[in-house]
């Protein structure tokens, strides 16, 4: 396990600290060389993503959760924006659709899935219909907890079907959401980020704070691993997760195929 | 019209000659220059692309058309990196499954199409069903003439319907072909690129030729454009669609919505 891994790999059973979502464990103490850092691990991501791309052999799965403005967006761009679009996906869930809705919650989020040689952002994910409906008491403890057995079941299916799956949880301050609110709604050329809805929700912020605790703290495993990374600083978020997809691709070994003897002799005609 | 887009805008009725597939109209005489131009606008391009997933009105959708080893994978790298890949979505289409042969050809494209916001590179495409079974005497004249219909029919609805549609076909010599496969065949770290397929399609290279300039010349309008690209040289080839897309993204006059004027007295709790 790489030393970023550790550092931010989910203590359990997790409590979130609103000081907590300022920490800077990696930083140099130099903002400008932070984001040089940065910018460098995802280069370097990109380069091993290509080889992933040519090993046709694994999926990788990569889950964005957070309260709103807490940067999932910003990651999306600030780490993963060196990958090739031949091999990257992003799939941002909103609040499901009546046909989705007819289904099991389950159904739109497997029809995401990788396949072989895809990475996967999920930017917001199945998380959603546990906490959402949790928070506005539309489902009872019991549920709850039926609902985290599925998701295990779900996640340990996808990871012994040759998924690797990472799990980020981005935590900003109720104060540091109040500014990236405030900031939005000042400025005209940001009005088209503007949901109403984040300003009701940002009422329920207890609630969503130890949903989340709770909703970590029980599907969290070594191969579905949460990571809990401080958000309050853009800079930090980006290298916390950079540092941690890297080390996870390092873990991989990942190699290209083996080649084919014979098209050493094959002639083009 | 932008420049570019003028010059690579395929003249009507289209000849292929092996010798345009080398010309070389934008080149500062310079390669390494031109790939620093090249990554110049695709960094605009990038920039761009921010504004229009901000409009959240239309839709761009890109297709890569060429023989195999014609460049379209390297296009998607080297002119659409730069895009964030939460607007960015690249399909490539192989050989239809059991499923989609039992649907018409283009049921698995239209559910591929860009929505609103959303930049759609098609790597291949419903093209390749008018190409392929011609080619291989599978569908004869009037098949093809009908399927050229519902092509037009097709792209003039989507076109109508919010789509900025660009169709490049990137233009190889045989010569060029016969270089890249051994350059495939002799790298093992490239083996997982080659498939023997490639080298039994070759030999139809003069149908291919044929049929290409008869598909391009029958499926050509101002509202859904055909550009024929130079694509020997990689250098060229990128600057080349670098340049096209830059300037349909410029002719779009992208704006920012218009704000919201309730939004600048809100205030965040």
């Amino acid at each position: 396990m790489g030393s970023a891994q550790k550092l931010f790999r989910t203590k359990l059973p997790l409590k979130l600290k609103e000081g907590d979502a300022n920490n800077k464990p990696l930083t140099s103490g130099d903002k400008s060389k932070d984001q040089a850092r940065t910018a460098e691990l995802a280069q370097t991501i990109g380069a091993l993503q290509d080889l992933f791309y040519a090993e046709h052999d694994r999926k990788l799965l990569i889950v964005l959760q957070g309260m709103d403005t807490s940067g999932k967006d910003g990651v999306v761009r600030g780490v993963f924006h060196q990958l090739d679009p031949l091999g990257v996906r992003c799939v941002s869930f909103k609040t499901p659709t009546t046909v989705e809705r007819e289904h099991d919650y389950l159904w739109r989020v497997h029809r995401e899935v990788p396949a072989q040689r895809e990475t996967v952002i999920f930017n917001r994910s199945h998380y959603e219909d546990v906490l959402w409906p949790a928070v506005h008491e539309q489902i009872d403890a019991k549920e709850c907890k039926r609902r985290y057995q599925h998701i295990r079941d779900f996640e340990r299916m996808l990871v012994e079907t040759g998924t690797v799956l990472l799990k980020f949880f981005l935590h900003i301050s109720r104060d540091e959401q109040k500014s990236r609110l405030e900031a939005r709604l000042a400025d005209p050329n940001k009005h088209w980020k503007v949901d109403l809805n984040d300003l009701t929700e940002r009422q329920h912020w207890n609630d969503y704070q130890r949903f989340y605790e709770k909703a970590i703290s029980e599907t969290d495993s070594d191969a579905a691993p949460w990571y809990v990374i401080p958000a309050d600083s853009k800079t930090q978020r980006d290298l916390a997760i950079a540092s941690i997809v890297l080390e996870t691709l390092e873990d991989m070994k990942l190699q290209y195929p083996p080649p084919n003897p014979t098209y050493f002799k094959t002639k083009v005609e």
